[in-house]
């Protein structure tokens, strides 16, 4: 992982504001969650929990409607329970990952706080645990574009009929998804008015008018907002959502070889933020010609990959548009190289478009998140360390609690005073409780401090992302180390986090060289490197024989969610392996007569 | 002025990462503008002017569709024409703020390159240089609630019409304004949906089913989105929109008093947002009943005033829900009074809601702005510097010109160093163009180097805020000095562009005793303190009389862009003057036969 200064744990930190203080640590003791909140589920446990969801709705919404948060809140089918704790249930994460992955990411995700349910199917409520994480891409991603160049601003939601048809192949790629307006309180609008899938279309005409010039360029934008894709797939929370947020950047350069360039450098920030933010690897590539951007002319990607399904999922997307757009929207420039008096034919301006949106937040839940709920990547954590008091019992004096209190509050100041997002935890809940609350919540580190700490001027730490009973996890670390100790071990679980995803990423990427071999590779969770011929013919036989052999072989889907799915092309990796041979090398397809042109990425996918 | 510390400029910019870089610098040589680009508009040119219009957006555009970008672009109306400079003509404001405001705010707008117009009516462009301003305040503004535990988070853009119409007062206030959503892509959907025109119903089921102990609260929620309000009045940039950018906080609290003392402390900011930053003054206070929020308790309010018009305007509302909604949406905890085992009734949250938007942006350039251009107050400009190379001629060698570039750019260096977004201008231009150009653009300091200053080591600053040729707003600054005095001279700009603004605002606030003085002072472009019952009715009365009686009077509309407006209550301000005896003192209303309450503000308004 590449690692910049700017990047490290505990150095802007502290010019930010603390935006949790203690008064407002949310108790949820009371709270039962929606989905199977106690034990064992059978069929009648869950009518029963479907009941109980309903009521609590009623009462909430006090009317007939549909009940609120629970439109496509799924049952857990795991039977994985989890025995209550005597004093104050929390319930914790009821279905396992490896079990009942779709199951498990609901919770995770509703459960650790970072999300809620919507009675707008498709839609999806981001709350502020989910929403900070956004806006540290924000901040990153915000400072790598303005050093660019890039401006940001703000272009209408809206986009009226015609202007959206303009561009043929890229309206037939978003036609069935657009949302369209027709009414304003009870009047009809004269045209409807559609609302943006992408904003190529609204800004492209305005482009048209501002370039007149080649020194009007680059000229160089970018968005933060959310557009609209009415798919009418199964909607799942970050990474298919009818509205989602994003950032959309458009730029438009007088040669090919600068919109080039851009294309791979935003490629690069947006690596950067699943690498250095997010700890999760991604596979930097091309789209194939299938699987391009519509209306675009090349469309590169960085990819990554779920383990728990085996599957690759697109991560953003960094589009050249070559002219296609200036010659439609007429966005053209005098040709600078002119004599003074020459007649020459003005030139089409080349343009870019990117796009990365809150689906990092998706991936990144789903690759390291355990059993116990999410596991937050230091650097993107609200919350990166939380003290919790241990050891106080019945024949503790109030002034030995207050006493520690003291001392905890001291250890938030040196911490906050390090760069570090520190919290105690002062709530009337005994300490295992707090310890799960956490953990199903991702803060990266748990300081335990009790007299025995306190005697012995250290604190225990205990690391999220390191599972298992056996202290693995666990470590002293003395009082007087702690301003450079936890940020060091803040910045080695960021590391670690990321090099067991990359290994495991690495490990499941397979080089296959039989077509016999792919089936196979893909049942066992693998993603497929095959010398291809790159031409879209091939590519859909592919999906095809993938998706039936798949059936074949195990005579049921392989996976629930993805029924007898077939693998399609993720992309032509710029990281080449040898062994292809132009004109002389097969596509890997064993029906396909092309010869292969580079090694292609095969997956199945979200 | 309130000033704190966080707020100076130079502090903190150095953090930032410069956005603009030598070789963006837009040059709009050969830009003509859309509207009345040329000198003298008769009617003649103005249609001439209409018609290059035309064949420039169908050039754009290449098809038969409305133009782009002229949708509601009125022509200028003044004959205050410039003359174009010889060698590359730039085209400035060419009509006068005190002859034609409206159409001076368009080509303030458009010519500085804050807005464009959008081909679907009432939407807007924000460009860089508007958006940045906007950046500005999100970022202030995100630090103060952040102190104040409030946490951002994103609800969705839409919300199902049931849920929307919980709430029967509130949903009558935006009922007639709302957007529907009735079909995707060719489909039809089951129940329309709306587009959120703010955020009420949206986001209260869901803290209905979040709350359920009195430990969960306060809940307190921002999002910076935008909203929709399909208005069929005339749309105006930034003050007007039918898709604005805002932020709306909705928070709960157990207590009325807690709520109360957050909606005054948001109101705090809200005036601070107007003070601090964009150097405008405003007057804090109540609404009255009839010009509350819809379905609030109570609604308070930053009025604004534009002195070209005359007319108050409303800056951004905090208000107190009271328990409205809370007994609409069911939002309620348990009486944490109660007695271990004592049955008490649940409690209805507090609520407030809270919003400010992007028509901050528009109030200052309405009240700062000038017939150069735009005055942009220094704290929010993307560019607070900009430095010129002057005294170039024919002669000058290039070893000459190569030699002040660099010392220029060392300049800009030493700028930059102390926290000032400083670029200097090297474009092929004579610097009276330049100096145009940018004072259109209002940035707030130039600074002059050419031979002379280079062999004296000083600047010749020029400041954007004071108009006149007697070198008023002229002065040298030695080199050495350089990086502290900019930050100062900045800062005093910001400071006499405030004390200038809220002298105009004092002396136009005009304590009305006697009815006959009413409408003559609103003439007059004053707002009027009234002694007022502050019933519903008499407002109505007072709307109607003061309208007519303007008609009477002047024998025509006093103000061309709001014919016979009449006056309606701003705010009942919380800065009492003496002189309302409680069941003594009459209503200022001479038809009303109620007594006075208090003073209230009156005014014309936006």
């Amino acid at each position: 992982m590449a690692s910049t200064g700017a990047d490290k744990i505990g150095e802007d930190a502290q010019a930010k504001p603390e935006s949790i203080t203690k008064n407002e640590l949310p108790d949820r003791s009371d709270v039962p969650d929606e989905a199977g909140a106690n034990g064992e589920l059978s069929k009648n446990a869950a009518k029963k929990a479907a009941k109980r969801d309903k009521q609590a709705a009623d009462k909430a919404s006090k009317s007939k409607d549909k009940p609120i948060g629970t439109a496509e809140a799924k049952l857990p089918t795991s039977k994985a329970a989890k025995k209550k704790t005597e004093d104050t249930p929390l319930i914790g994460i009821d279905v396992a990952k490896e079990e009942d992955f779709s199951g498990w990411y609901q919770q995770v995700l509703t459960k650790g706080d970072m999300l809620d349910y919507y009675d707008v199917s498709g839609c999806y409520i981001l709350k502020p645990a989910s929403y900070f994480i956004w806006e540290q891409v924000q901040e990153w991603f915000n400072i790598k574009i303005k050093k660019m160049g890039v401006k940001n601003c703000a272009f209408p939601l809206f986009v009226s009929e015609d202007v959206l048809n303009r561009e043929k192949a890229h309206i037939e790629g978003f036609a069935a998804e657009v949302a369209w307006v027709t009414h304003a309180g009870k009047t009809k609008l004269d045209k409807k008015i559609a609302i943006r899938p992408t904003s190529e279309t609204v800004m492209y005409p305005y482009y048209a008018k501002w370039i007149r010039s080649h020194r009007d360029l680059p000229l160089k934008l970018n968005q933060w907002n959310s557009v609209v894709r009415w798919e009418f797939k199964n909607p799942q929370p970050f990474l298919r959502t009818r509205e989602f947020l994003w950032q959309e950047g458009h730029t438009a350069h007088l040669t090919e070889t600068e919109a080039d360039k851009e294309v791979l450098e935003i490629l690069e920030h947006y690596a950067g933020v699943y690498e250095q933010l997010l700890a999760v690897p991604v596979i930097r590539g091309r789209k194939t010609e299938k699987e391009k951007f519509a209306g675009g002319l090349y469309t590169t990607t960085v990819e990554g990959y779920i383990p728990s399904t085996g599957r690759g999922i697109q991560g953003g997307t960094s589009h050249c548009l070559g002219q296609n757009f200036s010659k439609m929207f007429g966005i053209t420039v005098e040709d600078p190289s002119a004599q003074p008096g020459e007649k020459k034919e003005p030139l089409f301006v080349w343009q870019n478009s990117w796009g990365l949106s809150t689906r990092v937040i998706g991936v990144m839940v789903m690759i390291h998140g355990d059993n116990r709920g999410l596991v937050l990547p230091p650097r993107v954590a609200e919350l990166q360390t939380i003290i919790v008091p241990v050891g106080i019992t019945k024949s503790t004096t109030s002034d030995e609690r207050n006493g520690l209190y003291k001392e905890i509050e001291g250890l938030v100041e040196i911490l906050r005073a390090a760069g570090i997002r520190a919290e105690a935890d002062f709530r009337d809940k005994p300490p295992g409780w707090k310890f799960n609350d956490w953990e199903q919540r991702g803060v990266p580190l748990r300081l335990e401090f009790g007299t025995k700490e306190s005697r012995g001027h250290f604190v225990t730490a205990s690391r999220r992302d390191i599972v298992g009973k056996d202290g693995k996890g666990k470590s002293e670390m003395p009082i007087t180390e702690l301003k450079t100790a936890v940020p060091a071990l803040l910045e080695t679980m960021q590391k670690d986090l990321y090099d067991r995803a990359d290994e495991k990423f690495k490990s499941h990427v397979k080089k296959i060289t039989s077509w016999n071999d792919f089936v196979p590779a893909l049942n066992d969770k693998n993603v497929c490197l095959i010398a291809h011929c790159l031409t879209e013919q091939c590519e859909d036989e592919i999906k095809d024989m993938s998706a039936r052999t798949a059936e074949e072989q195990s005579g049921e889907a392989q996976d629930a969610k993805a029924p007898s799915m077939g693998a399609k092309s993720l992309c032509i990796p710029f990281d080449q392996p040898d062994g292809v041979e132009k004109g002389v090398t097969s596509c890997t397809n064993p029906n396909c007569m092309n010869k292969a042109e580079q090694w292609c990425l095969f997956g199945r996918s979200y």
